[in-house]
């Protein structure tokens, strides 16, 4: 099977033009096939606040309101997303900017859990093949950037998960291709030690993330994390890495990039 | 030769949900190959002005400075072209929305006409083979949505006209489809009166032309908007229709919709 990346970078990347100029270098350079997926960042943050948005807030959750979804639509599926290929067209990467609308690529569900209506937030739908509008993309050696924005089939669209979207491409891909799942965060890995960089642990499988949640060396917001990524290998995935985006063009060398996580030998 | 259908809608459309929506399922039942252009509408202007733009002018020309590109990429690319898309959906119609960054789809230069530079303001740069992306998208049964941005190419996006973008994509597709582009607009189509609505002309071919210039039938703005027409009809395009939004379905029938640009027989 042939191999693809999908590589996903946050708002630590996106909101310091310098670090995303330099990030989108190396990924020019990342050899195969590849799919960029990129959250949002502070900037539609700060223009809800410029435009006087007052985040809607239920039960401690923040919930994405008609005029929230309006200014993420505008922010991460426009001027981020056509930023970001604009960039990468002249660095000779052929980027094509498509959000879960377009050609229906990543259908989702509006999430309602119990009580809580979170607004226009999606969930997207679990689907075994990949898409085969994406898989002529692919082949026509485009590079296809998604921003967080899927759409429920009935005409909304939704603010989801940019991790998720990652996930959620990657498993439909695992089928076609040799997928590899990268998440670019701000630490060079997982950490043995949180408060010593150099402490990263290379590989993590199944039985191994046992017992290192149960020594407490993975805790909180790390957890659910790792607990998608082990759900996308177990959905077929072959890795799922986290790791420093500067690090990102160690995958073209075979080297180690951050923790890579893989199912049991 | 295959045919295929380039639809321009404008502001006048964009800036009526209701209308928007009426156009959208009409569209939508369009048979064969199409594409949609659309325009931005008073949403951008709406948004500059809640933003404290302030529009830059030299010599009574509106400039595209940096927060009005910002702007029109948030609306034209983000808001106003996935909401398209996602509508579409809903109808059937597997839309796809795409600037011309995207694959570098429609390449353009920055505008710099003598001493006046007009921003972040770009002109398509003529090519005469369809691109291969384009071609490839529409045999996978897509429908290509395009907001009114391009790119120079250099890492920056341009605010383009979308008559303009229009009639690019059509001279492009012209060599390798029988291709038909249309305006659609506030009238019925160019009327010999323009105080009577019913007084569309029906066709019109070179020679026509310059009679009703003389005549002063045509005159003022109408002026190089057919002259743009009939250099898309010079450059191959079949025929260059202008008319009302509402009346869009009249092509199925192949009946007479608005005013019909074509060569001298």
């Amino acid at each position: 099977m042939e191999k693809i990346h999908v590589i996903k970078i946050g708002g630590n990347v996106i909101d310091h033009p310098e670090k995303l100029r330099s990030f989108l270098a190396d990924f020019s350079h990342l050899k195969g096939m590849k799919i960029l997926v990129h959250g949002g960042g502070k900037i539609a943050t700060e223009m809800s606040k410029t435009l006087g948005i007052v985040p809607q807030m239920v039960d401690g959750r923040r919930i994405t309101d008609d005029e929230t979804l309006k200014v993420v639509t505008m922010i991460y599926a426009g001027l981020i997303n056509k930023n970001i290929v604009a960039q990468l067209q002249t660095l000779h990467c052929n980027a094509i900017g498509l959000c879960g609308a377009d050609g229906n690529l990543i259908p989702a569900q509006k999430r309602i859990k119990g009580d809580i209506d979170y607004g226009w937030v999606g969930d997207p739908i679990e689907i075994k093949e990949p898409h085969p509008l994406l898989t002529a993309l692919l082949k026509e050696n485009t590079v296809p950037v998604f921003p967080a924005i899927t759409h429920d089939q009935q005409g909304h669209l939704l603010n989801t998960n940019a991790d998720t979207i990652a996930a959620t491409l990657a498993i439909r891909l695992a089928s076609s291709f040799e997928t590899h799942l990268v998440y670019c965060f701000e630490k060079k890995g997982v950490l043995k030690d949180v408060n010593d960089e150099n402490s990263v642990i290379h590989f993590i499988d199944p039985h191994h993330f046992q017992q290192l949640k149960q020594e407490h060396i993975i805790f909180e917001g790390m957890i659910p994390k790792l607990e998608n990524a082990f759900d996308a290998i177990h959905k077929g995935v072959k890795t799922v890495r986290i790791g420093l985006a500067d690090d990102l063009l160690q995958l073209n060398q075979g080297e180690n990039f951050g923790t890579c996580l893989k199912p049991l030998a």
